[in-house]
């Protein structure tokens, strides 16, 4: 998916959002800033917005020297996430169809991400049986898994890797790699997340090779594209993946909440709306 | 006051709300933020978020070609509020106070604005009833206007112009002027809005000069100066005309609601607050 117009006002909103966390100092903050707005206006691309993201990011990072802007408040979501991780095993154990009740956990776990520009927000457990997913390819999704051996999943952001977790445990007898960001980038969960959330305890951890908070498949390693090539299913977390592999050729399940006008449109359902949905095309043989 | 770090993320995406009532052609919309966002990137002022805003609007109307994006907006809102406005006289009619009320009701005639970026939305006239002024210096407004010979009363929105109609109609035998923008910005009133509202049969409509969202008073007539001076009483409405004025060397009575975060700090309040304020200094002799 291109960057649309809308996604600029976005940029700049999570650019101040940003430098509010980094410094107090307004006049660096408008400095910052303004060199933002800069490579904004003179940017040509029709890149994803996740790779627009990268450079609006880089850009904070290298003008204020600091590399990771939301250090502090991923560990505090790892931190509240591994929490309420027992009581999220519960649930999974004492519902009807486990995988069901996982897969609506690891959606709701993407409600925890303050990338967008809106406040934290954590809501309660309920929501999660109470979740109504406007467009569910559940039945399809676990079709496919009884019959995989390798699955890849692609991570989002940090707190929600323990929601992630959750539901890989749930996929028993299959090869499993959990992918994620190759350096910190908003709340984006990076290798560090992943083990935080105990997830080497049950799947390898991949670092996809890309930065952006996305996939953006030509900036990915070549290992990560192998797999991703060869993955009997492939499932894929939250609004940065979705822009980023929408369009590719072959199947993916996305398991996300529409955050914003440009996605929700994208997908023909309002903001905020969570979907399990099966993008892309069949694997190719 | 002067433009606040947090001010550009709002001025684009102020800039995006507009270009989505000028055209729908995204290349265009792209295309104008773009030169809107060199333009930011490139401000060095030090000057009020209105005379930004200025430049911002400025730019989308010379590459659009169109002068006055809010015309219908504004058109509907006046009518709407003329709709309103035998209520809103019985209201004031029937009040133990009716000075008080039609302050109030000219504050409530502050929500009519859409220029900030969000919905327009005509709250229910109880709110007149229950407007919880979180700073009021009634008092001494009603106490000033029981001396004064000459009244400034500087307008701010179309639609909220019928309830500022509604107020002046309480000042009895002053010389009342009110004062609009010399030009269509966001919704912001003009002579035409003021003459649809009635205003001209109860007060002298002045162009202030004065094209921005607010009172440069660099940028005003030397006629609207003069009697800006000279005033017993300046009632100003809104947030666009404290941001100009509000350290300005002569007693004014601001009649607004915070709109934003920069402003409610700068008032210490929280932000929807809504006020009745003496700003600056006593009338110099």
């Amino acid at each position: 998916m291109r960057i649309h117009t809308e996604c600029y006002p976005c940029f700049v909103r999570q650019t101040y959002n940003t430098l509010k966390l980094v410094t107090q100092d307004e006049i660096l903050q408008t400095r910052v800033l303004k060199e933002v707005l800069n490579q904004l206006a003179h940017y040509e691309g029709e890149d994803p917005p996740p790779k627009v993201s990268q450079i609006v990011y880089e850009t904070v990072s290298e003008i204020t020297g600091v590399m990771d802007p939301y250090e502090k408040k991923k560990l505090e979501c790892n931190r509240m996430a591994m929490e309420l991780y027992p009581k999220l095993k519960e649930m999974v154990k004492r519902a009807d169809d486990p995988l069901f009740m996982a897969v609506k956990m690891a959606i709701v776990g993407n409600i925890m991400d303050f990338g967008v520009g809106r406040s934290f927000e954590m809501e309660s457990l309920d929501v999660v049986e109470k979740l109504d997913l406007v467009v569910s390819h559940y039945a399809s999704l676990r079709k496919e898994l009884s019959k995989a051996s390798k699955v890849l999943y692609l991570g989002d952001n940090a707190g929600e890797v323990v929601f992630d977790r959750v539901l890989m445990e749930e996929l028993d007898g299959v090869e499993l790699t959990f992918a994620v960001r190759s350096g910190p980038i908003i709340n984006d969960a990076t290798v560090k997340d992943a083990v935080e959330a105990g997830i080497n305890k049950i799947a390898r951890i991949m670092d996809s090779g890309c930065w952006a908070p996305g996939v953006l498949l030509e900036e990915t390693s070549p290992e990560f594209r192998k797999l991703f090539w060869e993955a009997d299913v492939v499932i894929s977390k939250g609004q940065g993946n979705f822009e980023t592999l929408e369009d590719v050729s072959r199947e993916i399940f996305f398991l996300l909440r529409a955050k914003c006008d440009v996605v929700a449109q994208l997908l023909g359902v309002n903001v905020g709306s969570t979907l399990l949905i099966r993008g892309g095309q069949p694997k190719r043989v």
